[in-house]
């Protein structure tokens, strides 16, 4: 069950904080941390952008793991291209939280997000991390409290949490992101947490979490600016004792379910709440000859600028999607291409439609929720992608950011 | 000689217009004509978009040729995603041409440039291009006319003219162009017509023109959004007696360069009066292994909405920048990249250094020609690269285009 009511389905076994360590200049919550009592299983997927984060680079010497004890998050600043002095720090910062935990440092996983190119503020840091864990609670306000300490430019907290009986013993999944801008990734996500009390092995959470992040946070874009700080991590705190081993066969698939549907639920968060955004649109490619064409179509027109301002502005200005599509380097024909705009045929295997302008025009003014189906006539692969609109106010964000 | 007064350098052996035909919902100047008075080389290079125009379609059969005769020229109105009937409409806009002119239809070459998905309104295209051959002249007014009518949400024409005494012979060059929006060629371009008395033969003229757009129109974006029109053509209408035949060896290297560097200098003026821009981004790649990994990379920084709105901001903000040359798709590591921005060193050997924000923000502020200098540790090669910013009035704009 998807929920953000206060009554989150939290796992037993882990408990979370948000604190103010004063990283960001705002003043507002800027650390959080999440702690398991036990060792867990630890998996995680990061950017491929070249330039990576600190704690990017600490985290994937990591993972897949079998003792991970704690992540710590930080927001306000990005600690990337920042040298061998970030790293020192990404590395100061788990040795910090490990000195309070009784562990060993590479038993925690960091992670940040902010301004590019700046230096930690290690005393901050080091204080907020020692305040963050003595704060941390496993009732529902910790790990809200959490879940507001990782934002940036995000308007609001996106948390998912299911609970599902698998193999007759309850399993619960609690999911944090954090999204906004620089939304782009590929083979890749932005920020997202997700921990259960499930008992899986590392080699089956990672690869269950590397699927489930194909369909939903790798299926997203604000603005195609991939981010160097992208992580997505699962912590698994089942007990080992007892249920006879780690989820294996049939119970294991119904978790990786599980873990799918929360990324998909997590994963369009993000674009419904990037900057500016007035609409959330779901772009459907179907009848692809591979799944990574239907992908490579429907990033071309999430990343395209005429698209999400006409989509803003209510402009049933469709060649801009079709021509979006024509420069994915994936090779079709013209005639093999239609395009259904919130469910209004408007080109048919290579021409146009007739369509009544004002019609479509206010259909698009009046839901939040856009949808974009482009069918190609080849084979039987489809993707669903989401993003949002380009509007002025991202301008007015981004024109301004550091200064 | 670059020239934007009017003593254009215009080639003798062509005639040009430019008139109103009723196809632009505004009225104003829709419909060029460039006629040569002889048969002429000409050759082309064309949008890559699997959406092309069927102006692209009808003119990608005819180019490289010997016998050219006339290129019509329509704005307000792309012919672009309009099926079987916008090819017929492509080919009886070539014919109504040739009718006038009394040669073949395959001398004539089109191009189209505006909305997509409309079919053309046929009476007044023909009716159009009558008047617009009846008022081709060879003079300075007959070019600037046809510049004006190329135009869609330009602010202003874009024309260069040249003239070089090449092999003891004087040579005219002059070149028209068309840009503002749905600018991002790859292996293509936007409208651009270039004229030359040189007499090239027809393989040469094709080689040298698809020389010159690599470095040139193919080093240019607005927003990154190719177009399915991308169109740039060249008619060389030198006599083939007297002179000893078409231009070979060190004359003809001399007009390749010539060629070249009216490209370059039309194509910069596309991101310089891009929709909305306030600033030309120049951006430069140094040090890459291969020519195409520099414009990879130059290409992801010039398409990143948060490096565009970060310059439109005067915000110094550079993490954004080397954080999209990470996501290129060129393998390269931390250390290996340096980053200068109008020429203050701002990130050495993959580490940020100490600069002034307020110098550097005023520095952007007061310079609408922004300098953007990457340079990796690795090859020899570079690229120079022109983009402009992205501002609110671009989302004005775009957000209601057809409607």
């Amino acid at each position: 069950m998807s929920d953000a009511s206060d009554d989150l389905a939290i796992p037993p076994g882990f408990r979370a904080s948000g604190v103010r360590a004063g990283i960001k200049p705002s003043g507002g919550l800027d650390m959080a941390v999440l702690v398991a009592d036990r060792e867990c299983s630890a998996a995680g997927t990061f950017t491929t952008n070249r330039v990576a984060a600190a704690s990017v680079h600490w985290d994937r010497a990591l993972v897949p793991s079998s003792s991970i004890r704690a992540v710590v998050i930080n927001a306000g600043n990005a600690n990337a291209a920042t040298g061998q002095l970030g790293l020192d720090n990404a590395r100061a910062t788990a040795a910090g939280a490990a000195a309070v935990l009784g562990c060993r440092p590479d038993q925690v996983l960091v992670a940040s997000t902010g301004v590019i190119g700046h230096q930690l503020p290690m005393p901050r840091v080091e204080a907020g991390l020692r305040a963050a864990i003595d704060a941390a609670t496993a009732d529902a306000a910790g790990f809200r409290d959490a879940s507001r300490a990782i934002l940036t430019t995000d308007t609001r907290p996106k948390v998912v949490s299911r609970r599902e009986v698998i193999h007759g013993r309850a399993v619960h999944l609690l999911g944090l992101a954090k999204g906004a801008a620089m939304i782009g990734p590929k083979m890749a996500t932005m920020l997202g947490f997700l921990l259960t009390d499930a008992h899986v092995a590392p080699a089956d959470l990672q690869r269950i979490l590397s699927g489930a992040v194909e369909d939903s946070f790798n299926c997203i874009s604000v603005e195609g600016h991939m981010s160097t700080n992208d992580t997505v991590l699962i912590l698994a705190g089942g007990e080992p004792e007892g249920e006879g081993g780690p989820l294996v066969g049939a119970p294991l698939v119904e978790f990786a379910v599980l873990v799918r549907e929360a990324c998909i639920d997590l994963a369009r968060m993000i674009p419904d709440d990037g900057e500016g955004a007035t609409h959330l649109i779901t772009i459907d490619v179907e009848g692809a000859w591979t799944r990574d064409d239907a992908r490579a179509i429907a990033r071309s027109v999430a990343d395209s600028a005429l698209v999400k301002t006409a989509i803003h502005g209510a402009d049933p200005n469709w060649g801009r999607i079709v021509s979006a599509a024509g420069y994915a380097g994936v090779p079709f024909e013209e005639r093999e291409l239609s395009l259904w705009l919130n469910g209004i045929p408007l080109y048919r295997d290579g021409a146009p439609l007739p369509f009544a302008d004002a019609e479509v025009s206010a259909n698009l003014r009046d839901n939040r929720a856009t949808h974009i189906r482009l069918v190609l006539a080849h084979g039987e692969e489809s993707v669903r992608f989401w993003t949002c609109d380009l509007t002025a106010e991202y301008i007015r964000l981004n024109a301004d950011y550091t200064t």
